[in-house]
């Protein structure tokens, strides 16, 4: 990796900075965060401002420019790469350590007094502006809006927006009607006594409407936002795509429909002037339900006294808890799944020895397995396969530059996903294809145990998926091990692979409580730093639980694993489980064999089937 | 209990609110909080306005008078005392139940337009004033500071403020002396450059200066604040106490020393003027350091832009970590409390079987033992002496309209505490001095298992103490039980019981991660209404940890029981314990017998020593 070289780009920059064409008045700074307008995890290539502007591309990372200096903000993911990629002209600001100041901190100790500090206001949520804006103010400096975004402006060769056609999903894969949803919606938001709803995110539109896109790589969605009231929808969203007379069925664009149900479809473009006049019309008592994160170009068009503000919307929350339709798609996604797995695990056994197999081939190796399989799609992400010291490395992703042979002599770490029609998927396995060491063995069974831990633990009824973090350390613990992230994550249905509101780490703590029917990871790990990398991952269904006495009827809850891939047994160290361990493991191969191992059959797979009779042989006893 | 007639207060009450005399212009609405200007847990009787005004005397609650309501908030424990206390004049606001609804939106649909809403500034916390004053603003309304305090002015016999005399510490005890803390206090304040430091808890005051008082009962505090200034040290305090030689001798107050040691000692009413002339007399960039949670009254002194606010203050997070001379005062006074249980349990054991011992006499007893001890002060929280259904009510405090008789046929619950000079004691057993049922041994047994999964955990240096409260529960929902109550609290050095920062709670979310050297309680619970309660509580120290790989020297954590009482092995049935739980209770009953047994032996105390010995015999093998 060579440095970008940005010389001439900071100076272009610097004058659009003071240029009255594109600012009122001259800032002294400017703000290129990492996200998009609708705060997404998955950003369209045209979005990358700031990988641009800085040469940085990882997924996190703010950079600020100054007349005098370029800064950029990013976490400990990224401290080695951010260096690598950018040149002389930056300063690195590692976040989390002591002595790194934060950006408001830093900006004003850099800054002339009475400086203006500019920012897209539809690409920083109005939350952040909120804190970033009172530290400035209090120091004698402003936070300002401007309108074009300065980065574009330089940007001669800025991709374009990308505008894919859509996909409409039928109620077998959705089991509620958008019709349906609506009305859920209004009825949330009558409690709640508001009049308006706005959609930013882009997997709440694409969930509200039962459609897909693929505007963006691995999340399948597509730009557009939509304003509910209660007798209006209006979704605003560009290109060609309302012409398909698929979705203009689907969204029954043609028919004649009661007014409070009749779509008008605006240009994605005029949202916020659509908005500024909803803001303008509001007569008192009438609020627009906005989520706290939503741009602050958004939540300004809507003067304070109106706004509620959620850090969860009644999407976000209805989406989570999976109906039964989408759970059935969800059980068979994985289902196929796991039949490209044990296809991929069996040729891998054969094809590692040879000392032909690099990450990428394995990489793409599954995912030629996954495209086999009905309704696939896409992946949800990219793939992390990595050997060796790799797999210490908690977000790799192999590229030529680091790309390593797998052998027996290596553990190899495989955390991977696909979108099918029907359900997304996120597993991780890590399997040894030689003869693993006592130390390795011992790690696994640690991680193993607290993977066990979280997946047969039993809650009550209104649990926050954070408490349950610890159950998944506290093996590691015991001996003095951890890992560096959380244990698990929301997972759409056939949608975004991270999700909120739930959740299963120490850090979530504005999570909600988990439910039947919301589907999280189940992902604990270890990690030696140069050596090996361990991670068991299942994606798991929250279930009622029996329990003896039931929680004075509140009910409990636990988890049903969807992911049906078996644990390497190889890696196992009996002796570490107790009885109860040693059962969940044959169980839950059992439950493989036959789910799993059907499927292998009626799709004539008989080497693959063999291999997974093979790899689910019960546990030696506990001696 | 009947309750108390408030139709002439509160006429009385609703004249002062419109009282040119007291107010600028007449309130529409009073607001009577539960606190004092220290927004202490324990508050002295001159400080009960809300039980004054309304006769309701639980330990949380906030009444609002306006010209035609009068109305009480308060939670889940107090719904039936409230009920009991108050007459046909107020409406109780049950909080936590769906349709009640918070103070600001009940104010908002009762009050006449553009009303003005009064509050004492002393007695709301900055952060809650700042919060209700949005809501209503929003709503046209104003909530407005009303400095003569309306209940005190129609409160023709409230008891006066009380300013007992003043223990001094010496280095035996605190470890530091109190210039040593200022010193450190100040390079606290170095590093996040304020230039002030103002001190509002009383048990902050009580710490800095090595004194203790009892103006509070149970908290060995003292009504004073202090403001440090980086030359300065200013002490705000009533009374004669200051005439005390031992208290001149201990503060220096007559001696020569350099300026910055010398404390400047100014009556307790004249902080806010004195406050106000530091405030007006700031230069730019000198910040002034206060809690979040400090009044109103205190706050607004400070123009905003001068303030620097944090949830915890360095005097907190400081008095948090014990030094050895309070950790082995912590243990001395662990001990003599240990003896002090060992002869109650022996005398009950005796008398409970004659039918005469209520649980009144209980506590009376207990406490009897306890001030036959060493260094005894006073009790540490009011006893809660509970037997049968009684000990289901997790608040319970025996008074003679509940007082319930001891019998071999009912479980016994007794969490009791006390103040000695060398450190505060908190332990809760559970007894039966018949024959346990079956299903109460079950029960004990979960909650024995989660008192033992807290206590021997071990985990990572930094982990928050809220991590750990699912160790605790574990065993009670893998059957389907839990407990309504937090897991753990800090407990002070001969100081408040309950102290900040640290904790075991799966509410507490702002707690800071524990450190070698703090001290929390471990104490689950099962609790079945109307039947019985259970509880098992120890205090303990948070010591170093060995493990096999350490966490990569990143350091680990457990727990060193202080309370060294036995816990009864007839409640245990043991075939539920791993063979690791019952080592630890062997473990720990072999330490009591050690310990506290020399002591019993030291003091000649026989009889007690015998029940020691015999309460403390191994568990039978598991089978």
């Amino acid at each position: 990796m060579s440095p970008k070289i940005t010389t001439e780009l900071l100076k272009h920059l610097r004058q659009v900075m003071k240029n009255p064409r594109y600012v009122q008045e001259p800032v002294q700074a400017y703000i290129v965060p990492s996200g998009d307008a609708h705060q997404s995890e998955y950003i369209a290539p045209c979005d990358c401002r700031r990988a641009f502007i800085s040469g940085f591309d990882g997924s996190a990372g703010t950079a600020i420019v100054t007349e005098q200096h370029a800064a950029m903000w990013t976490d400990g993911r990224y401290f080695l790469q951010a260096a690598h990629q950018m040149d002389s002209n930056w300063t690195l600001m590692k976040m989390g350590l002591k002595d790194t100041p934060t950006q408001e901190d830093w900006l004003v100790s850099v800054l002339p007094e009475g400086s203006k500090v500019g920012v897209d206001p539809f690409i920083i949520p109005a939350d952040q502006w909120k804190r970033m804006s009172k530290v400035l103010r209090s120091a004698g400096h402003d936070l300002v809006p401007v309108k074009e975004n300065l980065i574009d402006t330089i940007w001669t060769d800025c991709p374009q927006r990308p505008c894919k056609p859509l996909i409409t999903l039928d109620l077998s894969y959705t089991g509620v009607s958008w019709r349906d949803k609506i009305v859920a919606l209004r009825s949330k938001m009558a409690e709640r006594k508001v009049m308006w709803f706005v959609v930013t995110a882009l997997d709440e539109v694409a969930w509200l409407f039962n459609l897909r896109g693929s505007d963006v790589e691995y999340n399948p969605v597509f730009f557009a936002y939509a304003v509910i009231g209660m007798n209006t929808i209006r979704l605003f969203i560009d290109g060609d795509r309302m012409m398909d007379p698929a979705v203009r069925e689907h969204l029954q664009l043609d028919s004649t429909l009661e007014p409070e149900f009749k779509i008008q479809v605006m240009p994605y473009g005029s949202i916020l002037s659509e908005l500024q006049a909803v803001g303008a019309g509001l007569s008192p008592k009438e609020k627009v339900w906005l989520s706290d994160k939503a741009s602050y170009a958004l939540t300004e068009a809507i003067p304070k006294a109106y706004r509620y503000l959620t850090p969860y919307t009644p999407i976000c929350i209805a989406k989570a808890v999976k109906n039964a339709a989408e759970t059935e798609g969800m059980r068979r996604a994985h289902i196929k799944d796991a039949v490209a797995l044990c296809e991929l695990f069996n040729w891998l056994e054969k094809e590692v020895p040879k000392g032909t197999v690099t990450e990428i081939v394995a990489a793409d190796k599954a995912e030629e397995f996954r495209s086999q399989q009905k309704d696939f799609v896409e992946l949800s992400f990219a793939t992390i396969s990595s050997t060796g010291p790799n797999g210490a490395i908690i977000h790799y992703k192999p590229v030529p530059e680091t790309n390593r042979t797998l052998s027996v002599n290596e553990i190899y770490l495989l955390d991977s996903g696909a979108q099918y029609k029907d359900g997304t998927t996120d597993v991780t396995r890590t399997m040894h294809f030689g003869t693993p060491s006592a130390y390795e063995k011992e790690c696994f069974t640690y991680v193993l145990k607290g993977h066990i831990a979280v997946s047969a633990a039993i809650f009550p009824n209104g649990t926050k998926g954070h408490l349950l973090d610890s159950f998944a350390r506290s093996a590691l613990w015991d001996c003095g091990l951890d890992y560096l992230h959380g244990t698990g994550h929301g997972v759409g249905s056939f949608l975004n692979v991270h999700e909120g509101p739930c959740g299963i780490s120490y850090k979530t703590f504005a999570d909600e409580p988990l439910e039947a029917g919301m589907i999280v990871t189940d992902e604990p790990g270890y990690y030696e730093d140069g050596s090996f990398g361990i991670r068991i991952e299942n994606v798991v269904l929250v279930i009622p639980a029996e329990t003896k006495y039931n929680f004075k009827n509140r009910g409990s809850l636990t988890f049903e694993p969807l992911t049906l891939v078996p644990i390497q047994t190889k890696m196992i160290d009996v002796n570490l489980l107790t009885e109860k361990e040693r059962n969940w493991v044959n169980e839950y191969h059992q439950k493989c064999r036959e789910v799993v191992g059907a499927e292998l059959e009626r799709q004539g797979r008989h080497e693959a089937l063999r291999w997974l009779l093979r790899e689910t042989e019960p546990l030696a006893p506990v001696q």
